[in-house]
């Protein structure tokens, strides 16, 4: 993957004159050293912006983006970067727009249910906030403490509550966002229905900053669930651990979270789980219910005995919250101990029918002895999204690691699936994107059952 | 509200062949008998159309559409004509294009828990298919035992159940449409989730066929929860009412359906309903919790005290079948029995911020004064959605029903709500759309609470 900026000509003293005047001067930074930070997102591309203006005010993106529609040079916006997709990178060259200090919580109203936010206000902050009323935003990407609002609204980030409670997009009522030209527009607002107009707001989620540049959400809140009840289980095999997904959904138990780890993931994370012989499992599903405690005993109960009778080997249920709060600290650490551990990696963040899931992951094996590669599979079990992490020990690998991501592509593509179920296109993903858009849509015709 | 057909030359004998030629002979109704029952919806509008294609493949919708952009000619999709808004009334002439014999329910696959149908098929036929497989498909307007779900995607229709679980989008995963040039186009998926690319399917999900004829659907499936309970509540006044929802909304308690009905509705309906004095109540709650048998009977009773707390004067607690079937249909029977009895009769469909609607049912009085007409207000407390039914007994006092619109509309605005909650702009508020594009956003500022 290389990032062109042959497209657009530097900012010369002129435009940056001008920008200085549109944003104000306190805004703009030229310094290397303070350029530095702004070059990367999680993925592995890189770019230093020509300048970052960062913005405190919705006035200051209409001004640049307006400016920068007159004088064509390219901006990309910016919250954490945190996102895996290299969305966050300049690799155009000109302005990374920051949107971290518009930081504000405008508003948690807990008789509408609604929070009105600035694009930089992080996740966890949102949900804290809401927390301290009594209220919940679900959403819940793995950087929800460092991630802010408006990339995840931007990317439509997941999590693993999404299984139960839906991606950033289904929290989205309203939003106001600046056009390429500088045109502010709002679209939906804070009632619970409306059907007036087309859905632009929901459009602009997870348009990747590609229509407009967002400066404010209206989210929908929900009550906070009174209680959280947790399961572990280990299986000697991950077809196994997935039949018990594919069982637990189908019977219409609700988890809140049904994440999986497999067998590599566990053989570098298992020993700083607060369990025994987990490094050696073939797989691992934590599960959770979240809801009334009387209701979520029986359906964390129900959720054990299907894993059993899938085969698990052991199963935990309701773990104290030290240990649950540990089990989660690892589940979230697992890509960037996978990163740490091999010089070459790219996580893949593909998605199948949940009805494949066993089928897919069952096939994983093949693809590494036939490409020679490590690929360490973890994620979102219950939305069929699983996180591929693709490995090789040395550079000169790499080419056998892209081959492979060719081909798992493929056949995820043949299965009904898609290639990226939170991640997104970004400019990782630019190349392929075409491929997916031609046959994502397979499931048009899944069969009945 | 006039349709005007000036803007298109009639279809001619040579275009008519072309239209024979292209979806065959036996989908081109002309017979003005056969043409008849498409001239209406189930708003006041009414045009017969010049000729009605009724389409049983997608291949004749591609042709029809490809022939009407190159000759020019107005075509309005229609499915079962249940719409309030004029939105199947070939206004413009031209042709309607029927997909009501596009019905086939093409799967309900259990393992994926989606469904995937042609626009023809019935909203309650789809939930009678999907509960035979132990599955829940939500969205139920009104007419759902009539109205078909291509019509249901293109309105974003809603419904008493949208409190708990959301309108038509969210339940569309992907979607096929014809274009207006003949191209037809697949939108999302089958999969739980997936960021690649703009998000197609829910901006043509309540675009009122504008963008599009909708060809197929793959719709989201829930598991049924295992039972439900009802609630009525009877008010001395319906500000008590809804302060009543607030709460039991605010305390987190999650209603599947909370539905009011005031004075003027009782005073019509009450006593069809199988309970003593509702004909002189000031205004009705029925209120529903469905899931598993031991949190609804707690919910339920929560409730029910909320409503005591409120002022209710009676509250009665899970009603027989027999009694709750008899309450829904009676719920259903308000618009129409409105309507007979009288003569001039304009239901508007407006939606405020819930915290709002206690404040605004407050208000609704005062315009009954003013305008000297009255207004049956029934609806979806729980989202704020309000159904105002403006009558007189007269022709002669329709503008001033008129003009008593212009101030709710503007009052609901000023509120930061919406015009339209579920029944969508079609013919009938195209000339009111523009206001409420400018304003439905003042939400973005709710207050701190």
């Amino acid at each position: 993957m290389s990032l062109n900026r042959t497209h657009y000509r530097p900012i010369d003293a002129g435009v940056l004159a001008e920008i200085r005047a549109a944003v104000g001067d306190a805004a703009v930074l030229t310094d290397p050293e303070r350029l530095a930070p702004f070059a990367r997102d999680a993925s592995e591309l890189a770019a230093v912006p020509e300048l970052v203006v960062a913005a405190t005010s919705t006035e200051q993106v209409e001004r640049l983006l307006a400016l920068a529609d007159r004088r064509r040079f390219p901006v990309t916006p910016r919250g954490q970067g945190t996102g895996l997709a290299g969305g966050a990178v300049a690799g155009c060259g000109g302005v990374v727009l920051s949107l971290a200090g518009m930081n504000r919580i405008l508003a948690i109203d807990c008789a509408n249910l609604v929070a009105v936010v600035e694009p930089g206000v992080i996740n966890g902050a949102l949900k804290a906030a809401a927390r301290a009323k009594g209220l919940f935003y679900p959403p819940d990407p793995a950087s929800f403490d460092t991630c802010s609002l408006g990339g995840n609204a931007a990317t439509n980030a997941g999590g693993p509550a999404c299984v139960k409670y839906g991606t950033t997009r289904d929290y989205v009522l309203g939003l106001e966002a600046v056009l390429a030209n500088g045109r502010r527009i709002r679209a939906g607002g804070a009632t619970r229905k409306g059907v007036v107009g087309y859905d632009l707001a929901h459009l602009l989620v997870g348009s990747e900053g590609t229509l407009g540049v967002i400066t404010r959400l209206i989210l929908k809140l929900i009550p906070h669930p009174p209680a959280v009840t947790t399961l572990v289980a280990l299986f000697p095999r991950m077809p196994d651990a997935m039949r018990a997904v594919s069982a637990i959904l189908g019977r219409g138990l609700m988890p809140s979270a049904i994440e999986f780890l497999d067998d590599h993931c566990l053989s570098l994370v298992g020993d700083l789980l607060p369990f025994r012989g987990v490094a050696r499992a073939g797989a691992l599903l934590l599960a959770e219910a979240d809801g009334p405690a009387t209701v979520i005993q029986q359906q964390i109960e129900a959720m054990g005995e299907i894993c059993l009778e899938n085969a698990a080997d052991d199963v935990l249920l309701a773990p104290d919250s030290e240990k649950r709060a540990r089990l989660w600290d690892v589940r979230k650490q697992v890509s960037l101990r996978i990163e740490e551990q091999n010089p070459v990696y790219i996580p893949e963040d593909v998605v199948v029918p949940v009805a494949g899931i066993a089928e897919f992951v069952g096939r994983i094996p093949e693809f590494e002895r036939r490409f020679e590669i490590a690929i360490y599979a973890f994620g979102h079990a219950g939305d069929g999204n699983i996180h591929l992490n693709l490995t090789a020990r040395s550079e000169s690998d790499r080419p056998r690691v892209e081959a492979a991501i060719g081909e798992l592509l493929r056949l995820v593509l043949a299965m009904g699936g898609t290639i990226s179920g939170e991640h997104g296109i970004g400019a990782v993903k630019r190349e392929v994107f075409h491929p997916d858009h031609d046959h994502h849509f397979r499931g048009l015709e899944p069969r009945n059952s």
